[in-house]
């Protein structure tokens, strides 16, 4: 490693006080110098969201096993770019945002805090990955601690392009069925919604926002293919949008 | 045009009560039947997030001449993904966002659910617009609502690739000082932040995030030129993040 004790922001969207961060925690002591700075709750499905019209408070926490870190009342990429910009005196050597409870593939990357707190990071000039293990009710994070230790020591050996950040998928699996890792692409997976009517108790109509996953993986290079087989998906990301293959068709319009 | 009267899904990320989403839904009524579901408050800068921890409202509101419509607790994303897949009994032939208060380039596209609903719209298979105003202290909406008009009609006309949106920046300017349209890829415009703290009256620290726009385009076909040169901009943008380019030095780290 390039770093003897490497500077580790450590984030997620659950919030500081959940079961993935904690396991990450653990892990990423056993390689550095680790900082947390997480959401005070849960803020999943927030995506890029950032609190521009609101007071930002940061209150220290601990947890038990000498876990320590900041409790922030904003949304993950808030949490990375507070750091960054501002609370550390150093800037980190990387950021790590997880471990998320459910998958970030495909589409749905989009509505990801966890995978939004690694692209701020990534924004700022720092090598940032991202890890979500395919289960909201992990009892087991071993697997997930083995990824985390082998991917960040990668990343911090070979650094990333400018720009780009890791999303890593993690099977529920046991360490022994896990086949290895997968370099993958970015999957057609998304959220099928669904709007739940409902009456509240003084007779008011609500709703709750539900539905399913839909896989329509054509490919076994992607990253819903991986999970399914019970590979570690590793996903380069990029956020430049721009759909080049279209302008030419656009400028054709006259506008 | 194809569609006679098409339908028009109007939202924004400023809220329903918005000066920028009544220029706009003046400027759809020329063009058809206009449904409004917008944010109830202002939601700027949340990005793609959705509301899924929450019960949504959804609450029909009026305001002068005429303008009907429906004020939703929730953010721009969750106003599309209810309208299209549970409110509205037809699909809408197009989803329109804004007219935004400021612009939305660059890196800070992410940021913005102005164009997150019209990413929204267009993972729903609708063909999607966002527009958005060079100015947070709007007077004139005379050159932004000319540009809607013809924006919305010509993608009535030719329609978009599927996945890809347009995100249309109006600079602020008289309309004869416009120079017309700009074909142009997204810009290295960003936020570079900062953090201001203060103490509330009981004495406890509290941050406000601040910071200004860095705009670094090096190109004249970049978003922030055009604007800068009283271009209308005009990007397509497309949600397929994987780093492709990144996928072979990946694999030679051999994880």
């Amino acid at each position: 490693m390039k770093n003897k004790n490497p500077r580790i922001l450590l984030t997620n969207d659950d919030g500081i006080y959940s079961k993935g961060i904690y396991a990450l925690w653990e892990a990423m002591n056993e390689i550095g110098d680790v900082t947390v700075l997480a959401p005070n709750t849960e803020k999943s499905a927030v995506g890029h969201a950032v609190t521009i019209s609101d007071p930002i408070r940061i209150e220290p926490c601990s947890r038990h096993g000498n876990f320590k870190g900041y409790a922030v009342n904003g949304t993950p990429a808030d949490c990375v770019k507070i750091a960054i910009g501002s609370f550390l005196d150093k800037k980190p050597n990387i950021v790590i945002s997880g471990i998320n409870a459910g998958s970030n593939m495909g589409t749905n990357i989009l509505y990801s805090g966890t995978v939004s707190a690694a692209a701020e990071g990534t924004m700022l000039g720092v090598p940032s990955i991202a890890f979500s293990l395919n289960t909201f009710n992990a009892n087991n994070y071993e697997l997930s601690k083995e990824v985390a230790i082998k991917m960040t020591k990668s990343v911090l050996d070979h650094g990333l392009p400018k720009g780009t950040l890791l999303n890593v998928n993690i099977p529920k699996c046991e360490i022994s069925e896990c086949n290895g890792y997968k370099i993958t692409s970015q999957g057609d997976e998304y959220f099928l919604d669904d709007l739940e009517k409902r009456e509240d108790p003084r007779g008011r109509i609500y709703y709750w926002m539900s539905g399913k996953i839909v896989n329509n993986d054509t490919s076994n290079e992607q990253d819903g293919y991986a999970i399914a087989n019970n590979w570690v998906s590793v996903t380069p990301i990029q956020y430049k949008l721009t759909d080049h293959k279209f302008i030419d068709d656009l400028k054709s319009w006259k506008l």
